[in-house]
């Protein structure tokens, strides 16, 4: 059987995330029904991890098997003509039969936008997490810092999860301002369910005075989600690449 | 009487355009029902121009008149408080009796986005008009100076229109490119129906080769709306600012 590897952007505003589920319009039932339509096979899509409900993706990575004889760059032109406008197949590649999306990666890279203006913006709402406080971007970047490295993490995953091995390793933080957008761009081998949206908030608890500069060693320590801040909103994030 | 002026931005996608209409939700509709809601006075709001529906604004001017004695900053909160989430009230002045968002404007500037590459984009859909075909910014640069200045430009405006006076002039026409979105900004003293939309369409013409980088000023001075090129869709135009 072949091996396809897709390259996936979407607009994650009207799915109810990236996972199948019943009576539920997501990123994953979309391509399959697309896929059942252009081989008529009844195939199941793997993809690098999940998305939240509102959480977009400029390079979420998806791989399934099929016996369809379609040249590999025409699945792509093929899906996008029968998916809806929010999603859409970037690439489509031929990959090795021990391909899988989730087990065979190594690192994931996330943006995540903040507006931070006093009015909130029309334009970016579904884009973007408003903060309507002013932002101390010293100590942010100070306290950014503090994530790079392996640490456990478990104090910045959502509470009720059962997770053995809460154990990741940061690699990159970068934190950006133009005008009214904070642009912080994270890398890492790996990460829980809800992180980067709580390492957000917590960056944001810490630029508006909330948390200290120079507690992020000692939140992590405690491996207690309540010592951490807020879980920053899901339009804010992006999924931008998937390493292998 | 006070002369209260708004600078408002809003999303067009849902929006049947600025201007008033029986049993459609216009921008104009939405902010005049949010006055009446916090004013109790049956509110007519200028506006320095209409937008097409899908247009979106960054800086649309507006005023009214009221004998409310609401402080004047507190109109933008206020309303802001009722408004939905696809438009904003940026800022509220106190504006001189005489002042007319519409006949008191000196100039207006534009900006309008084009999404350049092969595959569309689920996250620019609403707010870039998506061009996949390789376009030559050097005869698209070249063929904007010929733009400059005053022209009459019936050619420019959406047929079956009827305005005496089709001469204008534009002040600036800067097109820069950063990675696959090319920004146009234009800025003149007035615009005909559709003009931008026009003039860029005719502009995205010469990049692909179909209408010569020569010809705008022929296209000019023929006043035949059939010469320019196709009108740009308008989920691509931004009305920026309104000069006085």
């Amino acid at each position: 059987m072949r091996n396809i590897k897709l390259i996936i952007e979407y607009d994650g505003i009207e799915f109810c995330g990236w996972q199948k589920q019943p009576e539920q319009r997501t990123v994953q039932g979309e391509i399959e029904k697309a896929l059942r339509k252009i081989t008529r096979e009844d195939i199941n899509i793997i993809g690098s991890g999940r998305t939240d409900s509102g959480v977009h993706a400029t390079g979420q990575v998806a791989n399934f098997f099929t016996n369809s004889n379609i040249p590999v760059h025409k699945f792509a032109l093929a899906l996008n003509s029968v998916l809806s406008k929010d999603v859409t197949i970037k690439e489509s590649y031929e990959a090795d039969e021990e391909f899988h999306s989730r087990y065979s990666a190594k690192g994931k890279e996330y943006k995540y936008l903040i507006y931070n203006q006093r009015v909130r913006s029309p334009l970016l709402r579904h884009y973007t997490y408003h903060v309507p406080y002013e932002l101390d971007l010293v100590k942010i970047n100070r306290a950014g810092e503090d994530f790079i490295g392996e640490h456990d993490f478990r104090s910045f995953m959502a509470s009720g999860r059962d997770v053995d091995n809460t154990v990741r390793r940061i690699d990159k933080l970068s934190i950006n301002r133009d005008n009214n957008i904070i642009e912080i761009v994270v890398r890492g081998n790996g990460f829980l369910y809800n992180m980067v949206r709580i390492m957000v908030g917590t960056l944001i608890d810490i630029g508006i005075g909330k948390i200290s500069q120079d507690n992020i060693p000692n939140i992590l320590l405690s491996k207690n989600r309540q010592n951490a801040g807020h879980t920053a909103k899901p339009q804010g994030l992006y999924l931008e690449k998937v390493f292998y």
